[in-house]
């Protein structure tokens, strides 16, 4: 077999964030598949084929791709941000695992990208500056009474926090429910980022205190970065700057 | 002022994970900062004055950055993998917050790169496919309880988990000690990944159960990754592949 399937991170959505190398595996693949927007972002051209397709169909998606490898085909699976975040590649190894022996075999790689959540970081300062979690606050694909175990303990253990998939119209009550959780798991007032689109033209960035944070501030394009207890905010002529020290 | 900051981030060894927003910098840079083998990934060229420095004098390599650029340089910090995930990014603002007023006014930028944890995570699979937590094991900076604090709240919280600095000459006692906890909070035999120089021509995988897991399989530049509960590994011919499923 000569196909080879390679899911690749696309970053945030600045050119500049995507590595040479996914930029490598664009440039030999006969086959793009993926969800609608990021498709979109890869250039067409003769001898490439793109495949997009809708939300929430993940699994047919990742089979595809590995029946077009399986006949020969040089596949990217595109996401944005890194494959490995919330993202294709488990899709990938789950329909690997339950698909036929031959799939295998393939050439399957795993080409990382610039998660959102240290998009925005950056953006910000840095407030992923020492331990921290990433939560996806779907609850899609796993139970709500998870989420909010996992909100309590990371506020026990004193993480900051990345949340995924904040809030969504078809889930509007869920990250009102986090923020809730939060306020009486954390009981102070540290920072919170909503950081929108980032390093797009859409880019807003917003930096409150937890106890003014608002569901709405928050939407499906909105990395949402909770400060842990140490998180600090310098204020600077160019704006604040949102970091957690190497100690906390 | 006409001087600025980058603090950039290199990713895990191969130029192909370097992005193009972090090559543009360092050719525009007049001055080069960082850790002495970071540095050393710096072309040389005229114009270019390189300043590398030992390990644990990040304040001070800080402050030196931010001077220079006060004085009307073009100064990039390098750090390996992203310098927002404990590298220097947390330390420049520490400085910029102790240090003049005037350093406020400056423009300073973090450039995201590919950090280690998702880079190891891509070449085997994708381990960190759902919700996680990153922990730096080095208590430097921090007290060790905390930091078993956080690996008992983290396995309750059913997270995968990634060790950043899971064992040096001079602190040989705390990973075997993680190592234990874990192995009475998990009572289980999940996978653990222990990845080493990523994306180097010294790269080295090696996947074992939890309770198979030794100290010694860990240095400074080995990325540990401990799976959830319900991380799995597919046996293939082209060696093992780790994930995590999207429900976890």
């Amino acid at each position: 077999m000569s196909g080879w399937v390679a899911i690749a991170g696309l970053g945030p959505g600045d050119e500049a964030l995507v590595t040479p190398e996914v930029r490598a595996a664009l440039d030999a693949a006969t086959d793009v598949v993926g969800y609608i927007p990021y498709v979109a972002r890869v250039a067409p051209r003769d001898g490439l084929t793109l495949h997009a397709s809708d939300n929430r169909v993940e699994l047919d998606r990742a089979a595809h791709a590995l029946e077009m490898a399986a006949a020969g085909k040089r596949v990217v699976v595109v996401s944005s941000g890194d494959p490995g975040v919330f993202a294709m590649a488990s899709a990938v190894f789950e329909a690997l695992e339950a698909g036929p022996e031959i799939w295998r075999a393939l050439d399957i790689r795993v080409l990382p990208g610039i998660t959102a959540m240290l998009a925005a970081a950056a953006k910000a300062g840095a407030p992923l500056g020492h331990d921290f979690c990433a939560i996806n606050l779907s609850d899609n694909l796993k139970p709500w009474a998870l989420i909010e175990k996992r909100l309590r303990l990371a506020a026990e253990a004193d993480f900051a926090m990345a949340f995924y998939n904040p809030r969504s119209k078809s889930r509007p009550e869920g990250f009102a429910r986090a923020l809730e959780v939060l306020r009486d798991a954390c009981a102070d007032a540290r920072p919170v980022l909503f950081a929108r689109a980032v390093s797009t033209p859409q880019e807003d960035l917003c930096i409150v205190p937890l106890t003014e944070a608002r569901p709405e501030m928050a939407d499906m394009r909105t990395m949402v970065i909770i400060g842990s207890s140490l998180t600090r905010v310098i204020d600077t002529p160019r704006g604040p700057v949102l970091y957690t020290p190497r100690s906390a």
